[in-house]
């Protein structure tokens, strides 16, 4: 070959890799992970929503939802524990576990977060109760509200109070998908789940929303969730189940997001359904409802990640064989947050190392040769070396896919966990070094 | 003009611009936060140097760096606390503290790091250490080793031991620029430094150097560090110094760094210099020699940081305030080691909303309202909100600075941290993706 041919030819292949490298940064309008379709949702009995356009900071859109829970509706939650959380949680703190004769509404805002605002924003969430307490006719402490999107910036919450009298006359039973709309930030699709659960032959509803702003790591307001019922549960029941099923759904998306500012789950169920009130968990017609709950939690924590920044790729970390449940934790989340484990995956490079030095770091018990690395079925690490099967274009193949399962079994003991996250990409770092600008 | 002559000035012209598109990813050859020059480093009585090229992994450079450190040298070693660390600092572990009537040596190759290759790793470090030993007439158990590079591959131990003589017989005291240059890995420059201490008017040396990979969170063989001193210091004295010494500097760099399957940092004080013994913490000849170890110890690790990949700011995180030294650095830790902070710095955006997600998320006692976040001399925000005399224009100028400090007082206590991290850019997601390929 010529010189000129092969200077040709090196140009040609930088040209390429340059191109490929500017490719993702463009990114697409909608995470390539995203859902066909926003899924259809039956109403659920003793719920109404009503979305408003209020320009807290977004135009041409809505950007608030009102959710009207029925008399009775027992409210269970699960918040950030950050010690920088904002009033709203503080708030919606306090007030879980009030009487629900009265019913109860939820009111959450896009645009602005109310966070770190001082006592300015303890205000914000005083003024909007008030006003939806008033045009309910609710006691206040029966008002629990969110706040996402940016931060530090004074929430302009005459802007929403001035619309709650729209909102109560436009509240109906079957507007939880514009709801899914109102209450969405960064994300590139809307979030809603379903699932039927059969209560000694009465069959209720479990329906859900969700918001993440699409941030790997924790930021403001990573993530709103909210999820309704016609079940008959107790208060005490449902936060129980709440609180167990988090650990497994939404907690397990990524350790650090439970700890962000503005984090918000909560369950409410309107006891409209006619059966006997669930006040136990050890009777079945509490498990089959905590089995709807979990699909429904399971598909929206997942959803989540699907829209992260930049995504390409969603990953399941499968941990068996710990020597407790929270050192299989700590596996996981060591291999899910690892920026070398999510480039390598983002670049389809089946760098089992990787997960060798996250297993390594995370302070488990764990012992080079009993661990077993796999890639979904493929056998790439066992006996403390690379396994003799095991070849780098098998593994290669696999990492093209958009599902990814990495599998760890430490081989110390009987305990596991699963985790979810997904790849770390360009786009993840061109998002979020301009978020703001 | 010849049509291919065209065509590679177009091919050139498309690769200049591709290149601009994306600045950062082309990256330099050298970090562009490396020091002018590798530093003038002073003979260290006692120690003397060789390097070769064994072709262990790679062609045309020397791989392998000898160190022969005279009768009577304490040696002092931190390692990782990985559970899946290496073979040779396994080895490593379970000498240091042998009988130094006899002198010792260490001996590090570069490009494979014998890390998760099983019984053969053990099977390498022994062969080398045997060869060592022979070669110098020295116990096995003064034989130090370490391996960096790719893992899980086969040390092919062979073509370091066939190199044994010739390194011997190369050995002199003015070798430690030689002995960087052949450690380095990923590395874009050689690092060293040193100082002087006065032991009761003998002037004693303190010369280091060190190897770090570039990965801002952890992975195989991150680092590698090589003290030596001519000091005369009792082997647990200098072990104290040097333990109290990293959590100050090299485990302050991130937090992750302290866990991954091979990092290395020795200290040898040959006692060549004629003082009197140091043996004891607390008399003012190991104030003096500390001093001094302090200066080499975080000159390095500033390197490191420095070379981190795709880095182009190198950020000193200031914890204040906090109610104990645990939570001032698991404040430190959560700000240097957040994605989201970096990517912000990375995109010159003085986004301090971040910083307050950081604080609250990691787990120390914290309150808005006390909270005050600077951007160097900035006052961003206090009493839980944003400073009425901050001006997003006066944080955006001082984001443009290559040295960016984020101080943080918590206003809760009296106890202070200080990390070093670097900003997260496209051109580190470039390096991970592609590492191996």
């Amino acid at each position: 070959m010529s010189k000129k041919k092969q200077k040709i030819k090196a140009l040609k292949a930088e040209v390429k890799r340059l191109r490929r490298a500017l490719e993702a940064p463009k990114g697409p309008l909608v995470s390539p992970l995203a859902p066909a379709a926003f899924p259809e949702l039956p109403i659920v009995p003793g719920v109404r929503f009503a979305t408003a356009a209020a320009g807290v900071k977004y135009a041409g859109r809505t950007d608030v939802m009102l959710a009207e829970l029925a008399p009775g509706t027992a409210v269970a939650g699960v918040f950030t524990r950050s010690a920088t959380r904002s009033a709203n949680v503080l708030d919606c703190q306090a007030k879980i576990g009030s009487a629900p004769d009265a019913g109860a509404a939820i009111i959450v805002n896009s645009g602005n977060s109310n966070a770190f605002t001082g006592a300015a924003g303890d205000a914000s969430v005083a003024a909007i109760c008030d006003a939806v307490a008033q045009g309910l006719a609710l006691p206040v402490d029966r008002v629990f509200t969110a706040s996402t999107g940016v931060i530090g910036q004074r929430l302009p919450h005459d802007r929403i109070t001035a619309k709650v009298t729209e909102l109560v006359d436009a509240l109906h039973p079957d507007g939880v998908a514009q709801a899914a709309a109102a209450i969405m930030t960064t994300d590139t699709f809307a979030k809603g789940a379903k699932a039927t659960a059969d209560i000694a032959g009465t069959p209720v509803q479990v329906v859900g929303i969700a918001k993440g702003s699409g941030m790997i790591a924790p930021d403001m307001a990573t993530m709103l969730v909210y999820i309704f019922t016609d079940a008959a549960i107790a208060q005490p029941t449902l936060q129980a189940m709440l609180a167990r099923l988090t650990d497994r759904t939404f907690n397990a998306i990524t350790v650090d997001s439970d700890t962000s500012t503005s984090d918000s789950l909560m369950l409410a169920a309107t006891g409209v359904a006619e059966h006997a009130m669930i006040d136990d968990l050890t009777i079945p017609e509490a498990a089959a409802f905590e089995a709807a709950l979990h699909t429904v939690m399971h598909d929206l924590a997942l959803q989540v990640v699907r829209d992260g920044e930049g995504a390409t790729k969603l990953v399941e970390v499968q941990v068996t064989g710990a020597a407790s449940e929270a050192d299989a934790r700590k596996v996981a989340s060591a291999i899910a947050n690892s920026p070398l484990v999510k480039t390598a995956i983002a670049g389809e490079d089946p760098n089992w190392g990787r997960i060798v030095m996250a297993v390594g770091k995370s302070g488990a018990v764990a012992d080079r040769d009993t661990l077993t690395i796999r890639f979904g079925d493929i056998v790439v690490a066992e006996k403390g070396w690379v396994s003799p099967e095991y070849t780098e274009e098998a593994g290669a193949a696999y990492m093209k896919n958009d599902q990814i399962t990495v599998a760890v079994d430490l081989g110390v003991g009987a305990a596991r966990d699963t985790m979810w996250t997904c790849d770390l990409t360009y786009r993840y770092v061109e998002i979020n070094a301009d978020y703001r600008s």
